[in-house]
């Protein structure tokens, strides 16, 4: 049987990616060491690092006048340290609460003393829909605007062509569980942050991608959260998560051969309408995110009865089809469709989707 | 060519450990799905976190009024963390400064506005001894007294016979290069820390062993470095890392086939005289430290002149042994026999500096 795995995270790689890990894992390039045990002093160690950011910049088409940081810590790590290095003008953040992700970044702000304006929020209609800012914005006022992008746990997404307004404020956007899935641009931010475990490398590696004009000395901010330290000593000061970022480097070639981050977004939408063409004209499951706001990495969708998502859930494991269970904060279902997740995976959701609604 | 690995760190995996994540990469146990790509809410991962606790306690002889925390960010990401988390009372850090770690870690508690005392150090001879209090301490005066018990770069181990005296104050230890590698009485201490990157598992991981009663909510401590919210969410109040993890469980299973940690000493005491011996009579390479304060793990040495130390560390790479060169803080040569390290490459690079000293 075929297992497909929709975690929202960590998540599936490619299999050519898995398969050149399997292959080389004793011995990296000839060498005789594993990449599990070389030193990251090592010049074959600092070429891979190299190679990984220019890859990350290619792909994402980051302009020069940005830095990119391997980072460790995940989302909550950068959920401290955008603040701690970034709030340090007028220590006051606007915030869009779109679900359980934008609130966690505002309950650490608030945390570490951070002012946090709450200045659009869709509680009211349980997150199914986008937030936007219910007035117009200003640097003068406030340090950043940050955005989850996409929220994994919702189903919504910014896309590029709806992102809150931002002509006269810094935009922060935490792109953890759709980076290099669609196409955004960086210009239109100050900072990016992504965990690694959904489309770029097993858990353990956070990339951060800043305006250099954003970097200051940030005093008494613990050296691990300190954006100065990873620039200076180009994310080296201390020993960095050598595996993960390996696994991104192979990870970044896959998807360059493929086409890059656009031919990626084609092959996502085609495979997130497969789910979502079903579930709109399906009679059991339903999607409740207006068309424009829909996530294409994470599709949420429930039968409205606890009891029958929890059948459904326990029918697709039987068939192969793991972690389709929606969040505990949320309930219902959930399929995550990353870069590395085959339109035969989503194919095979629906099949089996279909077949329960026949059955019951 | 057998390739023997003397690095720092990241270091040597055992064999069979290596082999056995070779071949279960795209099947963990049978699932269909890789380590590197499973959730870690699932029922698998957890009993992995579970596991590599349990062996970790039954190895180390942790007690049960200690708690065991996976984290992220190194020896740097504890440097703040422990003073954060621990130094709340006087806010005063008593500090024995035995080199390059030591002095890094006084730098970040410093940095982050608590006072560090230094009560010993050993700069004048370089740091080829160990420094001890020159007065009697208290936790009257002190939050604690943080001493790095082994020092990677300079060759010296407080080994659990000669700790530092700390009857009326809270010790504090950074055991991350001999972690595992020799005994010690967790009791002796409030707080010991590791990086695993030495002797348990790839970088990315680093394992906290706190007394409970030192556990206190740390207000404005982010939370990445908080020790309260690993202790409630047992390490995973977010993703955890998740590979290094798996890792260090099969490394804590090897060693327990072994013997355990004090059969694991014996075999590192034996490897070590190995290359002391041998030093202890050559003419052309010295160690200069004091018997009783020798690390296990890290062997410094040098023939006292740049050049020839250069000379051998290219003899040595063309032999297959790998990353000899001592730290460019100090210079020199270093061999790391960590656990993984087998004897035979001991005695290959005895051989390697004998064959070196008759010809040059």
């Amino acid at each position: 049987m075929t297992v497909y795995n929709f975690s929202a995270g960590p998540a599936v790689l490619p299999k050519p990616v898995m398969e050149q890990i399997q292959k080389e894992l004793p011995s990296l390039q000839g060498s005789g060491m594993s990449i599990l045990e070389i030193s990251h002093r090592t010049k074959r160690f600092e070429d891979i690092l190299d190679t990984t950011k220019q890859d990350l910049k290619e792909l994402l088409q980051i302009p020069d006048n940005y830095e990119v940081l391997f980072c460790q810590g995940g989302g909550t790590g950068q959920f401290a340290a955008v603040p701690l290095n970034l709030a340090n003008h007028h220590r006051k953040i606007a915030l869009l609460d779109s679900g359980h992700w934008a609130s966690g970044a505002a309950d650490e702000a608030n945390r570490l003393g951070y002012t946090v304006d709450i200045v659009g929020n869709t509680k009211a209609n349980k997150y199914q829909s986008l937030p936007y800012p219910d007035q117009k914005l200003s640097g003068d006022q406030y340090d950043y605007l940050y955005a989850t992008l996409n929220n994994t746990i919702e189903g919504t997404t910014y896309h590029r062509d709806i992102l809150p307004e931002h002509n006269d404020i810094t935009l922060v956007g935490d792109m953890s569980s759709n980076f290099m899935a669609e196409r955004y641009n960086v210009n239109d931010f100050g900072l990016i942050f992504a965990g690694a475990q959904k489309n770029l490398a097993p858990a353990g590696l956070t990339i951060v991608i800043v305006r250099k004009d954003l970097i200051h000395p940030a005093a008494h901010t613990p050296k691990m959260l300190n954006y100065e330290p990873y620039v200076k000593k180009d994310s080296m000061f201390n020993t960095p998560p050598v595996f993960p970022i390996y696994v991104a480097g192979l990870v970044t070639k896959w998807l360059k051969d493929l086409g890059g981050v656009d031919e990626m977004e084609k092959i996502n939408r085609k495979k997130a309408a497969v789910l979502y063409d079903y579930l709109d004209e399906s009679k059991m499951f339903k999607n409740h995110v207006a068309k424009a706001e829909r996530s294409l990495t994470n599709i949420t969708f429930s039968t409205g009865s606890d009891d029958l998502d929890a059948q459904f859930v326990e029918f697709a494991t039987q068939n192969g089809l793991m972690s389709v269970k929606g969040h505990r904060s949320v309930g219902g279902l959930r399929a995550s469709l990353y870069n590395a997740m085959p339109i035969e995976g989503a194919k095979a959701l629906v099949d089996c989707l279909h077949q329960f609604e026949q059955t019951h």
